[in-house]
């Protein structure tokens, strides 16, 4: 299944797609967040699906799309978790997963407009897999354990302001993740029966140009390992996101420049979707 | 005015402190968090007070203490920002503010047992000053500005484990700060009128002997200027919490022994109240 939240901001509509039509599923979850996945939304989603009761939403194309999650908990980050990447960082691969935290209130939608932070000069992007809990985690026995607190995965752009992340933090990266804006998610949430997370294509492009280009094949730590590894640390609550890295490709490798005002960044993740943002000065 | 959240875990009171007696808040506000503190909620209660027409709340006394502000979006740590204590770690003192995350569902009550987590052999306590945010605050102009964000302060045990945070972390610490329970929070929500956070003595204890002694006259960083430096890089919301750092006299010292089983500690900040905590494995 794929799912969306349509809508002004604060007040989407939970969605299902089915082909090219967008169906109404108010009458069946409140919304897609935390405590509808704790209480078996996907479940009864699913049997509407199947019943075939559900009712399109009308004039669903001009609506916005939001993030295919609210308001969750947690935003937790896996960082230089493609070995490329972590050289065109300047960095070894690390041995073991690098977690760090964005606020949640960076969660925006695919397509809404991003402030480029006040005196930043270094705004990055960033594609990456993110995946959705579904139910809380905590002590995984082992990463096999991992697969059902999964509630599905999403297209994450997890943007950043390297001045901010880098030379200006004691080394401590969320100051440059964290502005309002800085982690557009969906279109989708799909479920994992849709797509096998272990080998998914994952691309950016700026103004049309190609930045990242890379395959979640070659993540160091993979999503099952990572769900298991962060469980011995924190719990994981349903409707929280993880990202899991990005590929090398970014500004900060040098070889592009950053944004600034009036650029386009597009990114796109085989079976989970596209997203499109136009960059303005906050 | 000191305000409160007494009852079980998900089930708390509002209550404000008058003298020894708690007055039921929940005829003015229907809890002690962001949306209420957005809404006025501290103005409401504050002209219920001078009414004095607040009920006392029944069996008050023996009633568990919640943290006194529920749900925050973010729990925003500052880093380092006591000079002795970035010593005692191994650190010059920063010239900047260091900023990291805890996720929100690591907060508790201040007395609530506290669970070890499981391979910990490195779990430390660390008494903060604590600042709830009242009001949205991004790119705030000055640090003069600050103080119309702040709805009050509180006494905070930021919890750390010292393996998970800085030996199997690749350098980000938020895998140490981020265990249930290690946010203890509380008793109370003080309202600024009442305390000068510029000259708070802030005491720890373990088992009684003492560990922590020290002022928030020696932070680094003050609290306006805490408060209006993290504006610039995001957007602190309406019941976030923003610790404002550790003085020296934690384990991570290699002067004291970490915590273990059946350990009890206990933290104090001058006119902000007690707590006490056991600590048993998870």
């Amino acid at each position: 299944m794929k799912l969306a939240r349509l809508g002004d901001v604060g007040h989407e509509t939970p969605v299902l797609l089915d082909g090219d039509r967008y169906l109404d599923l108010s009458g069946v979850i409140r919304d897609i967040d935390g405590d509808t996945l704790a209480a078996g939304g996907l479940e009864r989603v699913r049997a509407a699906a199947e019943a075939g009761t559900l009712p399109e939403l009308p004039g669903a194309d001009a609506l916005r799309i939001g993030s295919p999650v609210a308001r969750p908990s947690a935003v937790i980050c896996i960082g230089m978790n493609y070995a490329a990447h972590a050289a065109e960082s300047g960095s070894q691969p690390p041995e073991i997963p690098i977690m760090f935290l964005k606020t949640p209130n960076t969660v925006a939608g695919p397509n809404d407009e991003v402030e480029i932070p006040r005196r930043s000069v270094k705004t990055d992007w960033e594609v990456e897999l993110g995946v959705v809990i579904r139910e809380r985690a905590l002590y995984l026995d082992s990463p096999a354990d991992s697969a059902k607190h999964i509630a599905g995965y999403l297209v994450a752009n997890d943007l950043s302001e390297r001045e901010f992340q880098l030379e200006v933090s004691g080394g401590q990266w969320s100051k440059g993740k964290s502005s309002p804006g800085f982690s557009p998610l969906g279109p989708w949430l799909v479920t994992p029966d849709e797509v096998d997370a272990r080998s998914l294509r994952l691309r950016s492009w700026v103004n049309g140009e190609p930045r990242q280009d890379s395959t979640t094949a070659d993540l160091i730590f993979g999503v099952d390992h990572i769900i298991w590894h962060l469980s011995q640390f924190l719990a994981l609550e349903p409707g929280d996101v993880v990202l899991t890295g990005t590929p090398e490709g970014v500004a900060l490798s040098g070889r592009f420049p950053y944004l600034t005002a009036g650029d386009v960044v597009e990114i796109e993740i085989e079976g989970l979707g596209r997203q499109r943002q136009t960059y303005r000065n906050a």
